[in-house]
């Protein structure tokens, strides 16, 4: 059983914060956002595969990846504004299939007792009707099914 | 006599869209944008000083900037997401005064009959609260006179 995924977005509004508790120490869960073999391993729905094809994990750095399942492929870029080890990433984030919608991810890693993490994302849209259309899209069961197979990499399993 | 600013937001979103025409062909007005002698001549409100401290104008770099007046000195940084020569600039921008208050600036360059121009801003910021709290410490005014400076430099004033 996972821990549960929160999404708030308050309707008219551009933005969602979403929260997830983790199992793992935060150094563990930052580790897994910041090196491209592990965050390849986790981002994204279940069924697809990722290939990080680029990845400068700094301020002012950047990165690129590309995820392939049965029907396709879908690449997606950004820039890092901010990175503080084990406390917080900005970036930006765009789909490249829908080109110059750029968000931005505002992502904080707290430490909680117990040697456990929690992770809060304030994703913020370009416009409120990019947003519904990111939830209309599956946004939520990207964001849970990727979550879940962190908490399996973090328990040590392949 | 100059052209009008333009902002609209709607209450309850956190974005604001920025519509100015000038006087001078889309290249020149571009320009101003990419070379950080022109910017520094412009941005900001009438009675500060700026100095670019960090310039890199690509797709994937960053910039940096201070700003003077007799009260004191603002610095603000980010990345630059997308350059696309005489037709967009998508970067980040940050206020180190307020840190982590990550905005995001869509800002589309138009060609306009006989040697004219538009730009139009899509400025995005991280809250309801952030782009309030701009609006009230005079993000008009610093706009506005900025591009006044613009127009005059545009002109080939000093």
């Amino acid at each position: 059983m996972s821990n549960p995924l929160v999404i708030e977005a308050v309707p008219g509004t551009s933005y969602a914060d979403i929260t997830r508790e983790f199992e793992a120490p935060v150094a563990a869960l930052f580790r897994a956002h910041a090196d491209p073999e592990l965050f390849a391993r986790w981002i994204g729905p279940g069924d697809e595969r990722t290939e990080v094809t680029h990845w400068d994990f700094r301020t002012g750095g950047g990165y690129r990846f590309v995820q392939r399942d049965g029907d396709g492929e879908y690449a997606f870029r950004g820039v890092f504004h901010t990175i503080r080890e084990n406390e917080l990433i900005i970036q930006t984030f765009e789909y490249e299939g829908w080109p110059d919608q750029v968000s931005v991810d505002i992502i904080r890693f707290e430490a909680l007792d117990g040697g456990r993490s929690r992770l809060v994302d304030h994703s913020v849209f370009p416009t409120v009707e990019v947003l519904e259309s990111m939830q209309a899209e599956g946004m939520e069961r990207g964001i849970r099914e990727g979550y879940e197979k962190l908490d399996r990499m973090l328990a040590g399993e392949r």
